[in-house]
């Protein structure tokens, strides 16, 4: 029996939206479509399906994830830009990718997503799924922020700095890196925190278990300071509030096809250890 | 003649407020004291005098220098909290070093400001001075933020971040330096251009002369994107606005007493260097 | 029955070799000991022990380390310097944490060690534990050299650099900290790569995990090219030598008490995030 | 009267020597050839010239550089490989610039150049010029090394640290950026010091004036404790020498045609601030 099939987009592009109308026919010969949503705005809650087609960017990809919720379905990402960590199948492979998939012989990497819980006055305000990370950013007035940082029942330190990321493998090439993070291979089971411009000289990323429950306030939080998941803006964060980042019950499914090597990927997407050499011999 | 001096604090902690009315009887054997202003509120400009002394740390001297403006008066800095960068004088030294400089033995130190200038539809919508940094900072919801940087008439690059910082050599060891820029000795005439978070791997800052004009854009600016001057917020960045730095007519005048080296100063304030070592022998 | 014991000390300061005098008697009391080794240059491989107690810093114990070679028995460090990862028992608190540990109420931590093999002519040239890390180094003529990384079967990168450092959890707080690496929490089954100044822009530090197998080469090593190990000198690295780096079947065994948590030590030892401010309010 | 001109490569590569004999012909349309040395050994000092023209690559410069001593005659680069930052000409360039060149309408630069003094038992062991830096490198065994930095009469810190660079700006952009240090414009009158894995975590480099002496000393230096200065080995440095650097009363006369601006280079070669995003909008 074919797979049922969902067909993803952000809409952002034309041109995306006119390869999902390319694609539909070859992933008609494979699959049963049971739904497309050009523009990541449908309910999959009550959508039965066996995988996800997202055509974009790792943009369009961690929409996916956050679309889907508590109900992680297998995801193959078909890449419309430049490669993509998560979205590395390119057009021209598609062809063939797609029926080894539908054929069932695609194989599932199962990532690391975080829950993330603020509470406020002893309740639940709110509650996201992160594939990439959890941050929380200074804003405006952009004093200098304190941001308290407990390990299970540990306070491990004090970050002054204009914003603290709790990521994920797969967030670490993300805006971790971007703060001076490593690089985390994406099946390990793990966490880096990373400090944006730390005010003092001596923080430096650490990496930590996933299995640990991670607790971050900010006591000094004024009227911009945020609480921000994979990007998107969840609230303001008081000084009263906390925030709690645990492994979540469910993990982004990923479908790769053979496919290109970690390091590969590494290097094509980031330059990683590429030729732009600074000292002749 | 003794000199005219102007005694300022910012006011906000008692125990300044009270460490200057201590203090008055010492500098009135000495000095003519023409006003006192422990808010750091007063207008400055029309006041005749030959010295203004602050009490409090660096961020008091931060203000003051934003008090007096265009008419920048020589500062001797008297520290109230750990050790300035600025604000070097401990209170007990204080006794010793207001004669000396009272009868002209302290030495001058000049530091390069800059001048800032917010330009809006073809007119100057903002103008300040700067003795640590000009900052453009993303604010919420803190998507990445490109920032043209513009050195005379050549488009440096375009930086992908979380913010861009344009610092003095006072302001190499403030907020420069947690972003990761190097330290510059406070005499140079020199500019140090540090990204907060660069989304790209390859950005590193940069440092070049007090001569060139640096101007900086923001096209993808969002509705928080903030101008940012010596802590400042001075204004949101609009896509189309541009922020004009180049080396002010003033200096910040330090007054210094024989007193500690600059490396001094480095390993004290910042543990530069010091003692924290990571491998045992 | 009193548990066996053995006291090493690396004999290289009066003072330690006193303090192991000192404590004898103590240890009379609650154990039986075996040997007394105060120079680290005994062979421990027939000697029958239930504990190891080392006197001196994280250097000793990973002198001790080395010493019991493939067979590790749990080992108590006592600090008589500044407050060590490793030894983290203070003398001050020997005397309460010996009872403990004799009666069987200490907890045993297992850290990952590696097992590095020197590969020349298809033979293994050398082979040794390692409990902080394998670096291939430059040495003189320091010209720039290139390490080809090998993960698993695939070429990872090729680094041009001043040395390359491979470091389990334990050692990722030494020299690979000192290069810019993370802090990888120590009981993580992870591996940190950190190149020593890159050049090139884009190599930042990798975590990957501890069970794969690490493959370094230097195909333009120079005379004084080395293979390091946990501070030792191995030996000259030549064009064709491999080294390969993989989980040891050993861990080493670190005796706690109660004792500090680990954030806690980071703190303390590193000064990590602890109160160097560089910008004031 | 057409000026007289010394070819110069380093003789390593045959296409560069090829390259050679395929420019004299025009060359000489422009030009008085008065030396062609293809190895880089000629001693030029008794040489009547006008022009320097060097074929190769930036180490080729540097080469230049130290064969030209204390009589630095004007040099024009033509980069044989990819751009370079001081040898700035392609060769499909050169035809259209020698013209100029020879008709007195290139533009000199003059960058700064140190004299660096090793000074044993109170002699001067050794002197030489430095383009790019001045490094104290550790060497093996490898252990921690202990480099004192004094800046004119004050000890300014002692870091403990695989080595030590004081790098020129022209050298800003080579070893010292690979050891973390900033990019400095090429004509400012700055050294920067970088250390080499700095074993605290509060070392960052230092951007200080030209105008200063900078003298280290290693008192912990081992036998292969060494001196290197622009990537060449001068001695090995004993516990009681003293590396003195100061600013050279040569500079470097660089010789530069319309071309390309500061900025350019930098992203063309370092790839900085180029396009290798780590972040999807």
């Amino acid at each position: 029996m074919p797979p049922r099939v969902i067909l993803l987009s952000s809409g952002e592009r034309p041109d995306i939206v006119e390869a999902v109308e390319r694609f539909k026919p070859l992933v008609t010969k494979h699959a049963e479509i049971v739904l497309v949503d050009l523009f990541g705005t449908a309910d999959l809650a009550a959508v039965e399906a066996d995988l996800v087609i997202v055509f974009g960017g790792d943009g369009s990809i961690l929409r996916a994830a956050r679309q889907m919720g508590a109900r992680q379905l297998p995801v193959l990402g078909v890449n419309l830009g430049k490669l993509g960590f998560l979205a590395d199948i390119a057009p021209e492979e598609f062809e063939n990718a797609l029926p080894q998939v539908c054929a069932g012989k695609g194989r599932v990497e199962e990532h690391l997503m975080f829950e993330c819980r603020l509470v406020r006055d002893g309740k639940v305000a709110a509650e996201r799924l992160a594939l990439n990370e959890v941050a929380v950013l200074a804003g405006p007035p952009f004093a200098m922020l304190n941001v308290d940082l407990y390990v299970d029942a540990e306070l491990a330190t004090t970050y002054s700095c204009d914003g603290l990321i709790v990521s994920t493998p797969v967030g670490s090439t993300a805006h971790s890196l971007s703060a001076g993070g490593p690089i985390l291979r994406k099946d390990l089971q793990a966490v880096v925190i990373s400090p944006i411009s730390p005010h003092t000289l001596t923080n430096r990323p650490v990496v930590d278990s996933a299995d640990r429950e991670y607790t971050l306030s900010a006591p000094n939080a004024r009227a911009e300071t945020s609480l921000v998941v994979d990007g998107q803006l969840v609230d303001r964060l008081g000084p009263a509030d906390r925030v709690v980042i645990r492994r979540a019950p469910v993990t982004f499914k990923m479908v790769r096809v053979a496919g290109h090597g970690y390091y590969r990927t590494l290097r094509e997407k980031l330059g990683w250890g590429g030729g732009l050499a600074i000292r002749d011999k």
